[in-house]
């Protein structure tokens, strides 16, 4: 059989140990503040009905589908006309059904229909799996990455979106990476449309309330007028244009502008009560702001829209997410609202690496690994090293009796604290010659006493 | 848009709540073991190189394989002529270039070449991933399922079998599941058939050797002559057929037949080695049976063949591997030998939910619940919480201010053992009631003393 040459299709990554330790860290953070809140795990399949795909996502997002081809004799099963130039996308649909999972949002809402007899509402669920899709792969954009969603469905409190913020926070506090929290309200901005008479030019206001420090008032004025807006709209937004202090000052100059707004009254009602109840738990590391460009997800989101940026790296958003009021309708079970943020795994990471904040620790794993110069000194070896595992300790026996350089260099490049040598000498005074890694030190001790050694060592 | 009645592909799962919490003990075990024994976690993407993953896994392998269509106009840039009844599996190899792995043995091997320069050599890796096959559906076989994979490659010392004959030993003590190891060598069965000069009917033989307990020595020898065996071969093979006693006595007799093949002397060696390595370390609690009949994956493994069997469970082997020794010689790296075993996380937790062996503490998360009965009662409550989350105790507070017996309804259902109840009256006395779900049993306590209270009765 021909040689083929190793390679992983582009947009994929392969993890080795030293990442796989550091993900796992992130994971097992994240996942530790989940449990912590009270959230339950589940697991969906990779592969989706494409029935429960498509459609969700947009046009856009359907040509990103990642499409499984039926098995077997796939064309004679089709109409031999599909397979024209130009009728790829048609043809697809007739010999895939299944494809890869574009979210864990759409599974999740199949999920809650699907069991929604066996479920206790309110349903407070997480899932950390890899989600896929065909996107032109660049820097930080890959075709298969971890999602880590955490969400409450079937309550409206907005206690819901309280313990949210409080989760995003212990989980950027023990990752120890600074954060700022954007808070927004969809029901503050359909207000401010409401109010200005242009409920169409949501997009349109944000983005230039987005541009105001970078241009000034009188260009973004100019845009609004630009984009349709006219006067006396753009005179009402100008308050929430130059909008500036503390959310308290924030929420007191909308207050104002928006009192004729129902919506826009009960957009700021929700955005205070989600305070008071942050505020009733005490302090957070995290700072949070009412940021009215906050824009994402606006077709999707219904209530608070939620987004974290590292303070000390320049990249995205790092987690986000906020209220729908409509999740599971598209799967025949209306008025199910839903509130949840998803964690990027991968971002973190990079955040992370750049700032150095993976713990030493981290990136080690075998803390002891015994010499090997034979069958005999290996069975010398065997119940001591059963005595450290069982207590524990991470341990290795060098496999082949090779040199000794050669062994100290695999425990050297493995970051291994302990090199335990059973050679013949320590075999005859029933003892162990124990060299530490970082310190060069060497030590003799007893066999009876390596455990307590290692263990008040380490 | 049309509502769509949900569902999963068939021979697909989801893992809720439950599921996950003892899918993860099984993972959560496994995985604490391999680290104990100093193997470091890799992960592969899911999707390969269609190039990468045919012609690894035979014929039938090949059919197994679920292909990704490749995106954009996948007909236009195929010949037209492939898209004919009858060509669908040249067709498919035109129109996919990727497909989803089928194990987690071709993908490693895959890595191990690729990143041979940056591996530190004797490469100890586990892998827990899922893997997919287009199989035909049944109870307990499914098209998306979990391997934990654990393999030494590129060391030649039988410690590396002894340490998977203790790490198989330690993971299924810790899940309580008691076993039996079967353990054979791919040089002894070459040296039989060797010695009885049928080199090509190594089958035929194990499954002789498998008979002879159900059908007796005369129908077993009436079916090696139909297999085309002549007399003096059956007549050599007479004290294998019917080996019996301990491994000891077993390996007395062989060493007297295969005394003139030096591939199957080397094998006695081997088993030999190994069987020292193990006994220096000490009991066991899987029982250990060399059995001849053990011929699993035979075109594949070169030495020692593991196999293990619940004995408390009528079910398949829940954990199997072997010696290997040209596992990368596909990908251009020739002369690599590896051993590993992998460990059937479905059978397993099949065996574990017959036999009830999941510990009670692994159905249940959340420890205490918080009443809800509005924002006051809620603010009150939330340092409360928070001081129990920050001791690491899994908290939740009801999120809307429904009828009381509602919230009973929803911790009694989730398993949560105290709600802690902040009424009108509790918060007046600065208390909290507190009701075991359990006992039914409730009491008054302070609001500083809740901690305590809460950690010394859970």
């Amino acid at each position: 059989m021909a040689k083929t040459k190793p390679s992983i299709p582009k947009g994929t990554r392969d993890f080795g140990p030293e990442q796989m330790v550091r993900r796992n860290y992130i994971f097992d953070t994240i996942r530790s503040v989940f449990r912590k809140y009270g959230f339950l795990p589940i697991e969906t399949p990779a592969m989706e009905n494409l029935s429960t795909l498509l459609g969700k996502y947009g046009d856009e997002g359907d040509k990103l589908l990642f499409k499984i081809l039926n098995s077997g004799e796939f064309i004679d099963k089709a109409d031999p006309e599909i397979f024209r130039p130009g009728n790829s996308n048609a043809a697809s649909l007739a010999i895939c059904e299944k494809g890869l999972r574009y979210d864990l949002t759409v599974p999740f809402a199949r999920f809650v229909v699907q069991y929604r007899n066996d479920i206790a509402f309110p349903f407070k669920r997480y899932q950390i799996q890899p989600v896929w899709r065909a996107d032109r792969p660049q820097k930080g954009r890959y075709r298969e990455f971890y999602q880590c969603d955490v969400d409450v469905i079937g309550s409206n409190s907005l206690l819901n979106e309280a313990e949210l913020v409080l989760i995003i926070n212990e989980v950027f506090e023990k990752l120890k990476i600074r954060t700022l929290l954007k808070v927004n309200n969809r029901k503050i901005l359909s207000g401010i449309a409401e109010v200005i008479g242009h409920a169409d030019k949501l997009i349109d206001i944000t983005v230039a309330i987005d541009k105001i420090e970078k241009i000034g008032i009188e260009a973004v004025n100019a845009e609004l007028r630009q984009k349709g807006i006219d006067d006396s709209a753009i005179e009402k937004l100008q308050p929430i244009i130059l909008l500036q202090g503390s959310n308290e000052e924030k929420l007191s100059v909308l207050r104002n502008v928006l009192k004729d707004s129902e919506v826009g009254v009960r957009g700021i009602e929700e955005m205070e009560e989600l305070f008071r109840y942050v505020d009733a738990w005490g302090d957070l590391s995290t700072q949070i702001e009412l940021d009215l460009s906050l824009a994402r997800g606006l077709n999707y989101y219904t209530g608070a829209i939620f987004e974290v940026k590292a303070l000390d790296a320049e990249i995205g958003s790092i987690c986000g997410g906020g209220r729908y009021d409509d999740l599971t309708g598209i799967f025949g079970l209306p008025n199910v609202s839903g509130v949840g943020v998803s964690f990027g795994a991968d971002r973190i990471y990079d955040v992370m690496l750049q700032l150095n904040l993976f713990p030493e620790s981290v990136s080690s794993t075998t803390q002891v690994i015994f010499s090997n110069f034979g069958d005999k000194e290996v069975a010398y070896s065997m119940p001591a090293a059963r005595n450290l595992r069982n207590a524990g300790i991470c341990v290795e026996i060098y496999p082949d009796a090779v040199k000794v350089r050669k062994q100290f260099e695999y425990a050297n490049k493995r970051n291994i604290r302990f090199m335990v040598i059973a050679g013949e000498n320590e075999m005859q005074n029933r003892e162990f010659s124990v060299k530490n890694m970082e310190t060069g030190e060497q030590v003799t001790i007893a066999f009876e006493n390596l455990e307590e050694y290692i263990k008040s060592n380490l």
